[in-house]
Order: C-alpha cells, then structure tokens, then sequence
C-alpha cells in the first residue's frame, strides 16, 4: 500500500530556488569570516551524549534529540531498571548519544580533543545545522542552521571590536542596510545588581530587566518586587530607565550610576574602549547602540554582550547575537580560556532579505539553454554542441524525448530557461541551430561559434 | 569532574585543511552538476520512521538510526507491549524519526510530496550527510556525505550517456585521469541467467558472478553449484568467462551468446546505443568498459549499471556508482517514474586524492597576512590598516594581544600565514608599514598603497 509521503514536524524540504538563496547567505557569512582570519572546522551530527547532556539547563536536556543504541539494546539493562519503567532510568541506557543541540558545546570538545594541534588564539567559524526537540511555531524549527565565528584563547578586547565589524561587514555584503548592533556587558548588570543591593538576585533582575522592550517600565519594577528586589534598590534604577542619548552619553551617565561599583566600572570601561575603537574605525552601514537592558544568555557570558536587529521597519526579533564568555572549556578539562563569539541566524535573515526583497536577481543558477528533441538523429547533433557548450561553462540541457513540442516549451517555461534550441532538419542540414529567446519570443539562426558567443 | 572529550566511533571532526580539502571536491562535483543542469534540493535529516523502514532490506533497516520519542516516549506503550521486553516491539513504539540513510529513498519520497511543483523530467543533485550504524572500518563510517544526482521522469538512454559525460566532467576537473567507468545492464544480466536456465536463481546467480574479480573463475562456478546451478548451465557460461577485446567486441560476442533472449538482446541493443553515441562525443579523460560481471544493487537497477573504478596503480575500491531503476517512487504511491542516477563517493575521491598528491597547492584559502602586535597605540593603527585591507578582499589579521614577539611569529608560522606586518614606534610615526615575507625572510617598509598592492 502506498504510503502518503510526509516528514516530521518542524523539518523542511528546501527546493532550488531555496537552496540557492540560503546559499546566497551561508557563502556570504563564510567568505567574510575567512577574510576576517577565521578557519573551518566540522564536528559530527551525533555526539556521545555525556557531551550534550547537562550543557544546556534542564530545559536543555529536555530538547535534546537522543538517538536510541542499535541492536539488542534492552539486554543492558537491569531488571530492577526495567521495571522501573522511568524515561529516566531507561534513557541514558540504551541512548549514548545525541544529536547536537547548538554548535559551541562541540566547539568546546573540539578545542580541548585537539588542543594540541591548534595554534590560540583559535579563529573558529561553523556552519552547520543542529537539532532542538522544541515545538515547532513559525520561524521556530527543529532542524536548523547555525552560522558561528568564536575565538578562544585571548582576552582581548579587540575581539569584540571586530565582531562588531564582521556583523557590518556581513550585513553591508547581504544589502541589509541599517542593522542595529546592540551591546552590553555583563559586568554592567553585575554593578547594576551591586548598586541596588540584588547581587544574590541577579538571575531575577536581569531576566526581568531584559522584558523592558515587551512588556514596559511599570511591570518590570512589579516582576522585581514579586522577585523580593527591595522597594529602595528598585528606585535606584530609575536613573537607568531614564537612560538616553548616544553611546558616550549613556556611558558618562552609567559612570555616575554605578560610581560605587567596581565591577560595574570594568563594564564601562571595556564598553568605551569598544565604542571609541569603532568610532575610529567608522562602521559601514550598522549602528551601534548600547543597551543596558540587554541580558541573552546570562548564565554564560562574562563580558560583552551583542545582539543584532534587523533594519528599522522589519519585525523580526534578532538576526544574530554573541558574547564573551570566560571558561567555556572547563568542562571538558581546559581551564582559562577566554572566548567570544557570535552567531548569524540564518533563518531569520533569510525572511528580513525576503521581506525587503533585497535577494539578487542573478542567485538562482538555472539551466540557460533547452535544446529541443525532434528525434534520435537530431538529438544526436544535439548533444555534441551541449557537450561544447558544457565544456565553455555554458549550462546547457538536452530535453531527453522527442515529446510533443508543447511539452519540452512548457519545461522550459516552468524551469525558467531563458533559451531554447531548434534543431530540425533544415538546420541539421546547414550545420546551424536556430536560438529562441524565451522572453521577447525573438528568434535567429546561427553557427556554433555565434551560438556560444551570445551565450556565454 | 572533566569529561575527557570524545566522538563517538565512526564519526569525524574535521579541521580547516580536511574542509577545505573536501569542499574542493563538492565544489567541484557540485559546479558540474549545475552545467549538467541539474538542480539543488535539501530534504531534513530525519525522516518519519515509515518513509525509511522497509527500503533497505532486513539488514538495512538494522543499520538505520534511530531517534527516541522526546518526553514520557514510554506513556503509548501497552502493558503487554512493555512487558515483552522485545525491540522489535518497543522500537516502533518508542521511535518515530530516523536519520536518513542514503539520499535516494528522501528523494523519492520528496518528488512524490511535491510532484505538483516539479517540472519533469526532474533533474536534481543533493550533496548532503547521511548515516548508517554499520561497524566502523578503515574508509567506513557512521556519518558520510553522499553526492547524488538523479532524472526521474524520463526512459531515454540519452541520460546514461549525459551520466557517463558527468562522470568524465568530473573526474577530469578533478585532476584524476584514467580512470574506468565500468558500465553494465541489469537485462544482460537477466538474459545470461535465462540462456543457462538460471531465472529462477537470479540474485544468486549475480552475487556469485559479481565476484570474478575477487575470487576468480573456478571458484564462482564452485558457488554457483552449490546454489544449484545446474552444470550444464555453468558449462554454457564459459564464452562469458572469456569474454575479451573492446567494447564491440564484446557486444558481438555477447550478441551470439544471447542470441535466444529477447531481454538480453535488448539489454545489448542498449548498451550499444551508449557506447556508440559517446564514441562520438569523445571522453576527455575516463574510459567506458563493459563490464557483465557488474551486478551491483541488483534488487534495485532495472537497465544500465555503472560504476566508476580510481586510476590504475591506485588500491580503493569503487569511488563512484549508480543505474536506472524503473519504479522509485511507487512505494510513496507514483507509478511508472523511470529514474537514472549516479553518486560520488567523497571519502574514497579524497584518499584518491590524498594518494596521487593531486590536491591543488593553493585549496587552504588561509589568511594572508599578520599584523604583531606591539602594544595599544600601535594595534590600533594596525586595525585600521586590517580593515581596509579586509574591505579590499585581503584575508588579514591582527594578533589580539601584544604578547612576546616569538610567540606571535610562532603563530604566524603555525597558522603558515605567508606574511607579516611590523608596526613598532619608528612605522608608527612615519605611517609605514613593515612587511616580512615568512618564506624567503626578506623585509621592506611601505606605504599603505604599496601595502596592499603587494597583498593583493
């Protein structure tokens, strides 16, 4: 019985003209992080999943696609375990490995695996896809690929600097002009924290700073309060919300601010270093804005702090994010290295050029002549001028059968091939080939050479 | 504690050399593909377990990976099911995705979801992983790219004659000239077993035939006995042991063997088709040989067979194969597609590679140049000159921190980056810029003008 074909929910088919703009995209990320110095490296599918598990939070573990154990693979197990008849017993044996969730866990494996062959700083860059159990909404996939430069190994600062340049360079190449670059530090939050007297709450405080955008001032002081955050240290921050201007205002106000801080301090510092580098540099077409109120991925960066947004007019959460975060590779037995990365987020990028129609026309890559089948002896004449025109670099078709003439236009309609070739008996006698333009409908008969020229 | 960082067996890390080595080769094949006409698709990683299942024969529905139910997987089952405590029960139930295992049965499965948005005949290529639990060995893996393209839709030979030209395309792009594209057809193969009486034994009769080359001819004879083969039938397959001489004679050869079989004749008739009509096209650098011992995927190909042997005085195996099969899509429900297709075998095309040193010297695509690092004041100077070399297509660099100088210069070495930049206090005030060439030692001091245009 014929099965009704479908796949899981949340994965995709891509078909040509998506795959060559996703390309179009993917090739743009890479050439800029080779010209920035970054190098490629690949990591397995599936890793073992002491690797993955207990990287990412409980919620982490939960989405993390686990891959059952071939064979006989009950035999393992005891009994007892069996018959417990908990995924949590059972899981870990008889699945031993996993799907890889993002691409920085692996990442960090590879650089303390292969210490020794790495020259540090390690320049990294990856693109590959990787795999999250998440229920699938829209933009939201349960396959899907990340795009990451990390360098580990060097503290830095002008690290962040050029991070920030390589998002520009990027999004300049890819027409988006306008991005906004925000950044933060870590340490700012910390001496925010410090200030209002929450530094045992910093996990709270900040989740809740973070919503400012979604839900407004009045309800991130009430999610405080609801935290336990003291009515005093609240008020302290209203400097913060008031916080306006460009970036060397907002730093001089935040010097005030978190005067008492010292960690706060190191914040700033780091920030006006950045800022004042980059205003040297100039930026192409990215703004860089500061944002206090800026948090991603809290648990895990230490330093700066990025997170870019799609031109003003898109909606669209961010297109890409990073960070700097202190001791990535203590996991895996490697102490002290310091790495700061970013990641291009493809999907979303892929709908801002959508939207903004800003894909080139030229990206699809199609066939650009159809020789038309009138039968096996003019086939045969067919084929040797494609194989010439293939040789040239031309990318030419045969349409295989002598079907109806119907038949082989209307393919060259829907394949969207700009040209087609008429080879029929006249023409086979005189040695020429009558070329038809698919769009004005014009036609001219010529020789080989002149059917080469117009169409190389 | 720290995990000592591991993969798991039969899968890759691959560093930038190994990437860049490889995307040379997809590269390569992927450009021929496109001037052949052929277009890009993508289809998820995992597919529903049903689409995979059953495809592949007993043995490969062991080998195919898969993926555990997300969440409590083990809530579906029934008592009764639970208590058999048997995989083959518990595994459907607790497993509804699995990783692909070769491009071609997603393939099939894509066309007939998608038939209504395809032109056919349908020309597409996919290059992209896939994975079998299979026992790791020497060139064997768990997780291995394949590089496919097929045309479904279509019965002319015209295509297995734009197959072998692909083949040639490719492998002479590739620098690897020679080598043997071994052709077949799956009705000689019937014709031969119907001239001995052997219908009925066909599979058997094949896999002991296809293995001439390794065991020799007494010992194929000897396995065809014992699967009851009669001897007078074994007797009637002596010319074919003998077969010798060029491609028509073979043919003729073959012609009077098969005289009695009408699917053998057209199987001949076929081949000579091919042989005749790239007779005159010309290979640039392969060579077609008939091959009727080739029986490879026989329960599968249904006319040509090809597969495609490494230069002679190079021990691999088989680096590229393929063949037509007469109903792909049925099993999703769409009858009568003919289809006709050919993979690479990019692991093999690599050690082939590897071997005959035939790697272009300049694949690395590293980075260009180092600026060293002297201190802040003369970092950033140097940063302004990376980035406009950057914006000027230069792969550049600036080491991040002012550590010793040998241990920048290692890294310039380590990282082989052919050059490197000096800005002490004297370039600074002078706006010159030191260049060192890392092979020859040399040393001049330039402009940033003549900089570049030396970079360049």
């Amino acid at each position: 019985m014929a099965q009704k074909p479908s796949i899981p929910k949340g994965t995709r088919d891509f078909n040509a003209e998506e795959v060559a703009k996703r390309n179009y995209i993917i090739n743009t990320i890479k050439s800029k992080f080779e010209i920035f110095g970054f190098q490629p490296i690949e990591t397995p599918s599936f890793e073992n999943s002491e690797t993955l598990m207990g990287k990412y939070g409980e919620e982490g573990d939960r989405l993390i696609f686990k891959i059952l154990n071939s064979g006989e693979y009950l035999r393992k197990l005891s009994e007892d375990d069996y018959s417990s008849r908990s995924e949590k017993i059972l899981t870990p044996r008889i699945s031993e490995k996993a799907l890889r969730y993002d691409l920085t866990v692996p990442f960090a494996r590879y650089v303390v695996q292969h210490q020794n062959d790495i020259a540090f700083p390690f320049k990294r860059y990856q693109v590959q896809p990787v795999w999250r159990a998440d229920r699938p909404q829209k933009g939201r996939f349960r396959e899907f690929y990340q795009c990451d430069a990390d360098v580990i190994g060097s503290k830095s600062l002008f690290q962040e600097v050029e991070f920030i340049q390589l998002y520009d360079a990027v999004f300049t190449a890819l027409g988006l002009n306008g991005t906004t670059i925000k950044i933060n530090n870590r340490k700012i939050l910390s001496g925010i924290a410090e200030v209002i007297g929450a530094q045992d709450k910093l996990i709270d405080f900040t989740v809740a700073l973070d919503k400012l955008d979604k839900i407004g001032e009045d309800r991130v002081k009430e999610e405080m309060r609801s935290k336990g955050i003291a009515h005093e240290g609240i008020d302290k921050l209203q400097p913060l919300f008031d916080l306006k201007g460009d970036f060397g205002t907002q730093i001089s106000s935040l010097n005030s601010i978190l005067a008492i801080s010292e960690i706060g301090l190191k914040g700033i510092e780091e920030l006006a270093f950045i800022n004042d580098t980059l205003t040297s540099l100039g930026l192409q077409t990215a703004k860089l804005q500061l944002d206090v109120t800026l948090a991603r991925g809290l648990n895990y960066y230490t330093g700066a702090i990025f997170e870019v947004v799609a031109p003003e007019g898109v909606k669209m959460g961010s297109i890409g994010g990073g960070g700097r975060y202190d001791d990535l590779t203590g996991n895996f037995g490697l102490k002290d290295m310091s790495g700061v990365g970013i990641s291009f987020g493809l999907d979303r990028i892929y709908l801002v050029l959508e939207e903004l129609n800003a894909f080139p026309k030229t990206i699809a890559n199609s066939t650009k002549v159809l020789f038309i089948n009138f039968g096996e002896k003019e086939a045969l004449a067919c084929i040797q001028a494609v194989s010439k025109l293939r040789n040239n670099g031309v990318k030419a078709e045969l349409y295989p059968d002598s079907s109806k003439m119907k038949k082989q236009m209307n393919y060259a309609n829907r394949r969207e091939i700009p040209f087609v070739v008429l080879v029929g008996e006249e023409e086979l006698n005189s040695n020429k080939f009558t070329l038809k333009d698919m769009n004005t409908g014009d036609q001219e008969t010529l020789d080989f050479d002149a059917l080469l020229s117009r169409l190389q």
